[in-house]
């Protein structure tokens, strides 16, 4: 049967991790401009990641955690049947990445500096703002050729492919270690223990009709399955991963 | 040679017109959601949507203008070679909108009652505000089955149909009626009287590396072409029309 995951972060550096990563999933999935409406997502997905880059300057924490990850694969090396090739270079880009990382200028600066970005974030928060008569210089720019707009689009990943490079990397290493474990949330309630915790990785099967819900903090944390229309929500049972 | 028409409202009254009929022209082509970052389109242009009919009631507006067009198409009743059924029908379109605009409840009323449309507009404005763990009902909505999508965007379809309907007969009416005629804007300037008009359309060949602005008021307005780049903008030949 198939089911949907949820991830949770239970810090705010957790939160910023998942959203620039998200936000960067959806320029690779739009940059094309293949289809109605991926201007948009795509110009919403680089204003949204230059607004977060601004409040938070991510480039310490992932080095520091970059590198508490190469620290943990020395632990791996001694598991029996290991591929110690792709441990090795898998250590190697680690490292390269917790060096790169703080040693880079500040992360979405040069996006700033860009006059068609300036121009749609001036206008993007309007509803319906982005007309031609608002921001004519996107309109212009939307009816350039295919691969004037791509070597633009290029330019502008290219800025944040270091950030990209070093989230896949620890959200990669963070999802593969963490283990689903059957738990039950008795009247759609559950809690345990956040300690250490960054996130929580939720699954639950696509006919339950009902959404978890978290809060917490660092000590602490609770799910609370909502029902989807008029249903009683009675116990549901998912399952859960702890990613330390 | 190719060419990109511009449109440039002169009053508020047609701006929201202009934009709400841009957006409702996303929500047509977004709404398959068979795209990536269709959905993040379609929701920002629903969300506009409400926003704009809160700020600015269209309804009445909207009737009038409509019924002018009515009243105006008695002149081309004797204009030789006229399809005299089509007006007929056209006129009869003109006269139901007329009528049934004012009397619709508030456009978007049920909108805002929206328990998914809600949690999405909470959350839209905060950066990468949008991930399952802000909107979880919405990670829930998306994978939901194309069908159970497509019947909730047909409802909140429904809601907007009349006063796409009226959009759509104005506009083209508008855009019908004006004729471009050939202008030229010296060292990328041109300015005229606005006196009644609703807005102007600007057609330019897409080989010229400029984009207009307009600025003005219901007495004047002008028009400055920008350069692309650090290109010198000279005499700029291009075509104009006065929507009245």
């Amino acid at each position: 049967m198939s089911s949907l995951v949820y991830e949770f972060p239970l810090n705010e550096k957790c939160r910023n991790y998942l959203r620039l990563s998200e936000l960067l999933l959806q320029i690779q999935h739009c940059r094309s401009l293949t289809a109605s409406g991926q201007a948009t997502a795509l110009f919403k997905a680089l204003l949204d990641i230059m607004e977060l880059l601004e409040r938070c300057d991510v480039r310490t924490d992932l080095a520091k955690d970059l590198e508490l990850q190469k620290n943990k694969l020395a632990a791996w090396a001694q598991a029996p049947g290991i591929d110690a090739a792709a441990l090795a270079q898998l250590e190697q880009q680690l490292g390269q990445l917790g060096q790169q990382l703080p040693r880079a200028a500040r992360l979405g600066q040069q996006l700033r500096e860009d006059k068609l970005l300036s121009a749609v974030r001036s206008r993007f928060a309007i509803p319906g703002g982005l007309c031609a008569f608002d921001v004519p210089q996107l309109h212009y720019w939307l009816n350039q050729a295919r691969e004037n707009q791509q070597r633009d689009i290029d330019g502008w990943q290219a800025q944040l492919q270091l950030l990209q490079q070093g989230l896949d990397l620890l959200l990669t290493l963070w999802r593969e270690v963490g283990q689903f474990r059957p738990q039950q949330a008795i009247n759609g309630f559950f809690q345990d223990n956040a300690e250490l915790t960054e996130m929580i990785r939720l699954q639950l099967p696509t006919d339950v009709p009902a959404y978890p819900v978290v809060s917490g903090n660092k000590y602490r944390y609770t799910i609370r399955f909502m029902p989807i229309g008029n249903t009683d929500i009675g116990n549901i049972d998912f399952e859960l991963a702890n990613i330390k």
